[in-house]
């Protein structure tokens, strides 16, 4: 008999870093699944090769105009909401493959949760090029790190391998957006289902 | 100067009967507004021709398969947490042209609302065909209307060129799915809007 049966199971936030919607349950889910006592883990992935299997060579915020309007206003509404600051990134979406993979070597580590939130506060507020080392540098110093080690180990072809293999596993899983929760095999799409999933995962 | 400026005002719901979203929206949005004091004006159009604008000849959810997978999951877990009814239709999206024509011409009458609710029933929870003359002749009689007659109103040229005009506003003012609220020119797309159309409405 399993003894953790009533436990809250844990949430996977699967995100990219250029996912402004992601960048909005990054933001809020730390002090969110708190409440909920669920634990987190964090799942960064490229959803560039998860929208080219799609046939889509961008973001659709960026194929459908009306839509990429709209997004861009619903995003100051939703941040006037939640109370996070905001600017409208001027580069869209921004690759971010060295941060994603600093989060990935990193993603068992005390400080991640802190790391990703400072990327993207880089992206969506700062208006930064995210995927650049000295950037990187920049927020691994400040979190006291030693920014050359990780970095160095971000760039391992060890590292490149175990993004792809986790863009694959999103793949295989069925994701086809970010942000997107599991728990075990139930798919929660979009920051407006963080709460759900995190109800989900607590009953 | 203008007394009614303290008056919340009033939100525009575009909706087409065959959009599952709006099934939601429209089972919930009477209550909600009630509690914010905000009037509802319904505004059925057709969601066809707009995404036939997009290059798409049906909807999303039927166009991206894993999206499409998810939406249905998606409006299980929904209509639990809302304590809505609800069948997936076996046919989708469904037409909507009659009823959606009767809504129109009905649209300033006391019982467009519980006609719309009773059409979204049908389709969503009793998996009905709903662009047939006699299920809506038998829903306008269940409200003690004359149903003869507003089929033929609604069957008229007039009632025709209507629906197209109000789609043709659709288009012009951004709509690119359903629902829609709009108050004033300020959009809201989808569901997971409509309280924060509502709040804002309501200002």
């Amino acid at each position: 008999m399993n003894t953790m049966d009533n436990q809250p199971r844990e949430l996977e936030f699967w995100f990219d870093f250029g996912s402004n919607y992601s960048y909005l349950a990054m933001m809020r889910i730390e002090r969110l699944a708190s409440l909920y006592e669920v634990p987190v883990k964090l799942k960064p992935f490229l959803l560039g090769p998860i929208f080219k299997s799609f046939g889509w060579d961008t973001s659709p915020f960026v194929l459908q105009k009306l839509k990429g309007e709209y997004t861009w206003r619903d995003m100051e509404r939703q941040c006037e909401k939640f109370g996070l600051p905001w600017t409208r990134p001027s580069n869209f979406p921004r690759r971010a493959l060295l941060p994603l993979r600093v989060a990935l070597v990193g993603a068992d580590q005390p400080w991640v949760c802190e790391f990703c939130k400072q990327v993207m506060y880089m992206n969506f507020v700062a208006d930064s090029e995210i995927d650049d080392p000295a950037l990187v540098a920049g927020i691994l110093t400040s979190l006291a790190l030693p920014a050359e080690e990780w970095i160095t180990r971000a760039q391992s072809d060890e590292a490149k391998a175990a993004l792809r293999t986790q863009t694959e596993e999103a793949a295989r899983r069925g994701v086809f957006g970010a942000p997107t929760f599991f728990i075990g095999d139930e798919l929660f799409w979009g920051n407006d289902r963080l709460d759900d999933a995190l109800e989900f995962a607590a009953r």
